[in-house]
């Protein structure tokens, strides 16, 4: 009998020291219960950035980035010491370019002394099911979080994860103003370590305003579709990096025409556009430098009669510098994070002593 | 008849039309004909970066890290107007931190008024066998070349396309003196935008040194058999990124071991050490703060010693400055390519100084 005793003491011990090592388990809310920050309007598929049944004139490849979830950010106040995320994603191809995080990660930030400051990952599976610890072990208290969603797929489902009994609600929207980013790769987020990195995002959190990322990878030539997206828009500017893709010929046949459906819509906004980077691509590739060359002189010859026109039309050149290193891309053509933080480091101030000018501030 | 000719006349121009859109074939040469640089001696297999059977005492994880084309460059002048690659890998899981670019890809250099610059990527497919064009239309005549190859994979094979009848040949080692690295995935390059962008590659070509890379990710905590490595190489001077993995148990454990089994084979050659990075993952969660303050605070204290006893031991702390917007890091771990630019600005200039004493400028 006491060895049958001493066997179950020794039994529930080990049952005891087993399960201690074990993170305890999270519980889970829809993320459609909390607040979507960084959206042209609500869409049928809940993590999408646009309704893309609402324009069936877009091309088959831009309604398919249009519905992945970049630059979409999830707020929300919790208690709890732990963060974590289950989600699925429609699957996408990976990129030879960017990460699986950068993909289908998301990335947490958590305001302090009122900035919104780094806090951890949702690392994905090599699958379509993920399920990740974001952050742990956090000091007691309230956290206002920012949770930005995947760059380049689509989210099916996004539950949060908590400490079982602490308290987890949407929040208000902490962004002011809207404005309306439409562009590259370079806007989608390609060469981006994560998603809150692109640089629409890394905007927001260093003005406070909202902008929403209308980027679409190899697209953005001034497509009439784009201007049907952007007059449709509410916003309270336009930022456009539309010189990026579109060649010389492009731009002197569409620009025009591409601000016009734009003005119809929205007579007075400001409308900013980028000149597009130098590449790196074109350091020794003489026909790549030609192309390049004659793209940038066609953007300036049609800005410089926009601007003439147009008192609320701006266009930033150099609108992506990347410093003279030549080593601020990932493949030539792509910013990394660097290239992100040279570029920012010249057009942030500039963005924002244009828009102060029409009361965003 | 004149039917017929018409016929022929039409299908010939369909032809030519039809062939002249198709880039030029390549020609090829063997990989092992060039030279390599940033090894510590040859291999048995061709791009490894160590012989790993000479060093029984590896574990396992250390011996395929180091059976990776890690930081090993091949250089050669060519008067190709095109380059060209086709490459195999041996095929590793992909990681979710890094894209294939940096994993299995490669990136040209080209040197222009004396710096290397930028010229392409070898960019990988979905597979273990990859061909790219890496950069075309350069202008006539000869160009010194350096060609990064992958940072997280074993090449089987390497061949370099050029022009038909144009000349590629192996040119000597364009980097002086011999510095070894040794460290964690930091040094191994996770977090790099691709292969070039591991900070001991920028190092050399920034400072016209040679840097070896010996990083392994999630290794290094200090365990003799990287001591043994160290003790056996050829070397000006070593660098080491040895606290960012071990706990500071194990810093107070192996330290003096470590470098006492480095310094009985290189008595007096410079030792440096870099203080390991203040991790972003820290900046809400209490227990990795503990962790690696704990771990700092060990690594100072032990360092602190070593410097008293040999005046050829140096410290550079920080080591890994970041900046202070905690946006520096892909993941709250490894910099980004704008945690090295940061990082680089401020060690560069002290690591330089350094070995200037010793005749190494």
């Amino acid at each position: 009998m006491k060895n049958h005793i001493t066997f179950l003491c020794t039994l529930l011990c080990v049952l005891l020291i087993g399960t201690a090592g074990v993170a305890q388990e999270l519980e889970y809310v829809d993320g459609t219960t909390l607040t979507q920050v960084n959206k042209v309007h609500p869409t049928a598929r809940p993590y999408s950035r646009l309704e893309v049944s609402k324009y069936p004139d877009l091309s088959k490849t831009v309604r398919r980035y249009y519905s992945h979830s970049t630059g979409v950010a999830l707020v929300f106040r919790t208690d709890s010491r732990t963060l974590g995320a289950r989600w699925t994603t429609v699957g996408n191809k990976t990129s030879t370019h960017y990460s699986a995080l950068a993909q289908q990660g998301m990335d947490l930030y958590i305001k302090r002394d009122g900035e919104w400051v780094f806090a951890g990952i949702a690392r994905p599976q090599r699958s379509d099911t993920h399920s990740a610890t974001i952050v742990k072990n956090m000091p007691e208290g309230e956290k206002e979080c920012l949770l930005y969603l995947p760059l380049f797929d689509e989210l099916k489902s996004l539950e949060i994860g908590i400490d079982p009994g602490s308290r987890i609600e949407a929040s208000e929207n902490p962004f002011r103003h809207r404005i309306v980013v439409i562009g590259s790769s370079i806007t989608h987020g390609v060469g981006a370590g994560r998603p809150g990195m692109a640089y629409p995002a890394q905007l927001e959190r260093a003005t406070g305003f909202e902008f929403i990322n209308l980027g679409a990878s190899g697209q953005c030539k001034m497509e009439q579709f784009f201007a049907h997206v952007a007059a449709d828009c509410e916003a309270d500017a336009f930022l456009f990096d539309s010189f990026s893709n579109p060649s010389a010929q492009q731009i002197n046949e569409r620009l025009d025409a591409f601000v016009a459906t734009i003005r119809a819509a929205h007579p007075t906004t400001p409308l900013i556009f980028l000149q597009t980077e130098v590449r790196e691509s074109r350091n020794f590739d003489e026909k790549i430098r030609k192309f390049e060359d004659d793209k940038r002189a066609a953007s300036e010859a049609g800005m410089e009669k926009l601007l003439k026109a147009d008192r609320n039309i701006y266009f930033i050149n150099p609108g992506m510098p990347l410093g003279s290193d030549h080593e601020a891309t990932v493949d030539g053509v792509h910013p990394s994070d660097l290239g992100f933080a040279r570029m920012l480091e010249e057009i942030r101030p500039q963005i924002v002593r244009i828009l102060k000018k029409y009361g965003i501030k």
